[in-house]
């Protein structure tokens, strides 16, 4: 069978009662705007607003999920077109097309399977035999006006997109979007400083020295750097951005005394810093933005314990977010114990605490937001953002912190025709997950529909502080 | 919707031909006594007989499961009463009653729609708006002679009710209660030495001096403690004594020669012992208790792997069992091989192992109590103590343990008049679990029946020895 | 009651839409051929195709899942005939029937029930009363002709059964069960050399020697080791064998350089290795296999992360293999790390992951095996090998690797008679699976029987290389 056509009750649950209160709970929230406090789609896309390219660079190649498990099934890196400018896309798209069956099951092939039909109006199933049909279809498709990602932005209905960027961004794009009187749409941008945090890497130096650039503040010094970093994040600030983020080894946050702060600065200019004192210059820095959070009120996004760039030849050849960054146990009742205990109850401080080690919902996550007001806790984050492990997440951060100390969802995705899918499933399996407590009696389906609601409206509004 | 009825198949299946059966397995044991062989009611409650204080005191205030939910949405703990003795009553229950809502999809929210309904005839949701005169009711029933806790510990069918006690206890509370020809009701008293494992807590020396008086032994020396210990396990078995308890911050339990634990005791007494010299005597320690309940028969309860007091100006404010306890990863299988080497097979010896990190359950506990006779699964405790977490924990253990290896249901409540709600949920749960099984055609309806019987009594009673 | 008759939908959804489905699915693969690539029935069995000893020895004593489920309730192992020759069988097997309920809701349970019933033609369940009458019908049964083990290999339509075997064994057993024309099925051996890793192992020195009797080549070197280990597995795969078996402590593989290796075998043989030397010895042992695998294409198998012989007195006195062998922490992403970046993309390597820890699923396996086209995630094994456990899996698995980088249902067993019932659970298990995906519009019915019939045949075959 190769009628592609998603199923208008798809995750709700199967036991009729059930589905039928899902229906209901999903159909109040359906149309509701997309609020996505985190991604990765740059704000260049809209305010270029270019034609897509071809349809396997828009789908495959530049999506580590898809490639990922291509990848996994032996296809290699430069066959999908990774990194590998001269390859031809529709020759990626067959191979992809060839291979549908091993997406089956996987969120991925959900995602596409929503995407396919209802933004682009595929009705078949990718086949080997269809494949050129289907890649005509969708080159012709992104050709016309309408797909142009600023008429897609209206068409998604998404009320607040927001980028990730570097302290050292002028932001420019976010202001020329922000006054361009055509495009309404609001696109903050989130301040990640993963760079500056880490002395033994490779590319610490030249940030550094892009910082003080723009900063007019000398970051040769730890002080400077410190200083910078507070007045970008006020100029973040002002260009509209209400949260930062830090994707770190591990959550640990330690605070340095000054001197040694200092002190570990010089030796990582110098190019003598060991790992040890990287990793302790590390964690006071995590500390350190933590302070700053509570201090001007960016809302602390902590993305930790993923095992980067696992394939050494894979990175050397391809590059970064080729797919072979790996999951880590995950810790952050003992890690943050510090930041807790100096900002935990702080008025202005806040954090959203991701993983995806799904153990620490139950056992550290969901604990930690039911007492500290400032921790919120994170959407099932990447490998873990699928609809069986956010029904998993439900049960487990629900016992021990309600539904509004978790954060709403998150896409946290560099596909952009992807956004609505994503936020589509998370919206029906947050309806069944309600419609199963209504069914066992655990809560009001009337209760179930203002926590529908609020969960794409409310929750994230007031966690991530979109209000503005 | 405000109107409080909690429906009479809650938490059972939703399936009609699941629920069916599920009913007629709960309908089995809901009216049956209660056995609470854990929790943390005082048996001078019990032997004072008072009326009740307040609705906020009984309910909030001093239920940190409760208070730290509304802290983490940012009441202040003394805006909730704690440890703060002139605060409002009336203003407390408002702040719960304001925020109802939070409390979703917790089962502290499931506890109490329960409680409030069946104990104390509640017929409305909290709301901001009925909050003084919900308190007014409430108030009025408190002051009802029916109300005070011998009545209802009648009233709950509680067969047997476990206090935590000091070993330095004369027990005269359990004595006179027992003695009491006007209450019939079993109060044993269980035997919890934590704070004399620990040469490095702040209340060692004290606890020494006090258990010196109390025993008559010299606990200046280990061997002094040791006898002294060994004298008080005795004393509380003639007070109907038939468990320890033991809460630790890891599992660990490791043997010194006794010259070594002497030398420790010597200069922990002196106030000079380091932090691993701390941990060395607290492991020893709890081997002898292990060693001692082979001896004596009192069943070994052991509660490990939380971080106490996280936060540590709430602790400095407010005092411990503030909301701040968090969950640690837990470990059985390596921290117990010299106890289990030593007792694992011995006839008298027997240990119920309790966690807060569910993941223990499939790789640890289970697989521990599937082959060693002393060894029981204990019931999910604390913050797995949940509808969900129920099942999570049945699906997990009874692979490698079967039901006939966990201990039964324990409440491990402070909160007297949730203890009815606590069992019911677990009644239901475990109902509903068996139910899954028999319409899955894995266990016939007649083996349920008999399972769901013996969850609520032969097998607590059995685990505990509270047949005496 | 005590008729025994498994219901023919049992482990199918209790939803009827989804039960109809699930039948459907089932009812494709329940006859299907049944592939065993890992488990410890021996090639004897099948050469010698003598009437199995008493029901007691066939089913009880032998099986480790049973006994230590036995003994976890009291029974001692000498009652159960373990390592104890003069035991009486009719006696073990009333214990056994005495205590049928503790394995209520076990997975030991639910497969003695399907191979009682389908098996041996059993109509009762085993009770104290009828344990002697149902001794007398499976005693006589077994003295049927067609009961002896090639009778019941036919029957049971085993494709492929894979033994596990010591690189020193001349395989003449399976040479002649292969060359004997009145035996078709397939019986492959299994290379696992784990008792060659360990230079700390009382039988180290012994293998040695017995490798070096073998293969000619003197295994007193660390490189002359390594050559006779290479020429008994092209040994190994000329008789038949595709895949090789390592069961280690813990993951990690990490090459040493020759001359540390050679250093560490020769004070291995001088009996003066360190604990830690002994365990850098075996972790570059494993790398080297890695290596090998490599080379040859055997498949490599990893069963990692079981703490063996916990209970010290009970293998003094019985032996390994008790019942006393327990789950430990499992990681996969870091210990493999070099393997991966070394052979990971290397067309002919091959590398199918295990664990008894179930965490490691979602966390560490699906994510490797969904970026590494060697890697595969082995099915459920030992502890979780269980219809709740196989949901599970399929659950955090398919996320991140899809169904066609899982390596099929392994059954792991000694027990011959129970591997239908084994399989059987497994197709029924995933049959529920994919039911519950098809009635929540995830995959449809078309695919998902596509995926049930692969994962039976095409899916074992290809990560096993059985088509040989």
């Amino acid at each position: 069978m190769t009628r592609l056509a998603p199923h208008p009750d798809r995750l709700l649950p199967s036991d009729p009662a059930a589905r039928e209160i899902a229906r209901t709970l999903f159909k109040e929230v359906v149309e509701a705007p997309i609020y996505s406090p985190h991604g990765h789609v740059e704000a260049a896309l809209l305010f270029e607003n270019s034609l897509f390219p071809d349809p396997a660079a828009l789908l495959i190649t530049q999506d580590h999920y898809v490639t990922r498990l291509l990848h996994s099934a032996g296809i290699s890196m430069d066959q999908l077109g990774v990194n590998t400018p001269d390859a031809d896309p529709r020759q990626i798209w067959r191979r992809f097309c060839e291979r549908w069956h091993l997406f089956l099951g996987t969120p991925v092939r959900y995602w596409f399977e929503s995407e396919f039909s209802e933004v682009f109006g595929l009705e078949e199933h990718p086949t080997a035999q269809n494949a050129d049909a289907l890649y005509d279809q969708l080159a012709s498709t992104l050709a016309r006006e309408e797909f142009r990602p600023r008429s897609l932005f209206e068409r998604f209905n998404i009320a607040v997109l927001a980028t990730t960027d570097d302290p050292a961004d002028d932001l420019s794009t976010h202001r020329a979007l922000a006054e361009d009187p055509t495009f309404s749409g609001r696109v903050l941008p989130t301040f990640r400083a993963d760079k500056y945090m880490d002395p033994a890497g490779a590319k610490w130096v030249v940030k550094l020295e892009a910082l003080t650039e723009v900063s007019g503040i000398d970051c040769g010094s730890y002080r400077g750097l410190l200083d910078a970093l507070r007045l970008r994040r006020r100029y973040f600030i002002e260009h509209g951005s209400t949260t930062s983020d830090s994707g770190v080894p591990d959550a640990w946050a330690e605070p340095l005394a000054d001197a040694d702060a200092e002190r570990l600065h010089a030796v990582g200019l110098a190019g003598t810093i060991s790992a040890d004192e990287a990793v302790a210059y590390r964690r006071n820095m995590l500390y350190q933005f933590a302070a700053m959070s509570a201090d001007d009120g960016l809302v602390m996004q902590l993305h930790p314990s993923v095992l980067r760039n696992h394939h050494r030849p894979t990175f050397d050849a391809f590059g970064p977010d080729t797919g072979h960054d790996l999951p880590d146990i995950a810790a952050f009742t003992r890690p943050l114990e510090r930041v807790l205990n100096d900002f935990g109850t702080h008025p202005v401080f806040r954090l959203v605490l991701f993983t995806v080690d799904e153990t620490a919902f139950s056992r550290e996550i969901a604990p930690l937001a039911g007492f500290y007001p400032s921790v919120y806790v994170g959407a099932p984050w990447w490998f873990i953002d699928t609809p069986a492990a956010i029904g998993r997440f439900r049960a487990a951060a629900t016992d021990s912190a309600g539904f509004y100390k978790t954060s709403g969802f998150i896409d946290d995705t560099r596909a952009f025709c992807s956004i609505p899918a994503r936020h589509d499933m998370s919206r029906r399996a947050d309806a069944a997950f309600l419609a199963n407590l209504v069914v066992t009696h655990q809560i009001s389906e009337a209760d179930a529909l203002t926590v529908a609601r609020d969960l794409v409206h409310k929750i994230p509004v007031e966690t991530f502080r979109l209000n503005g």
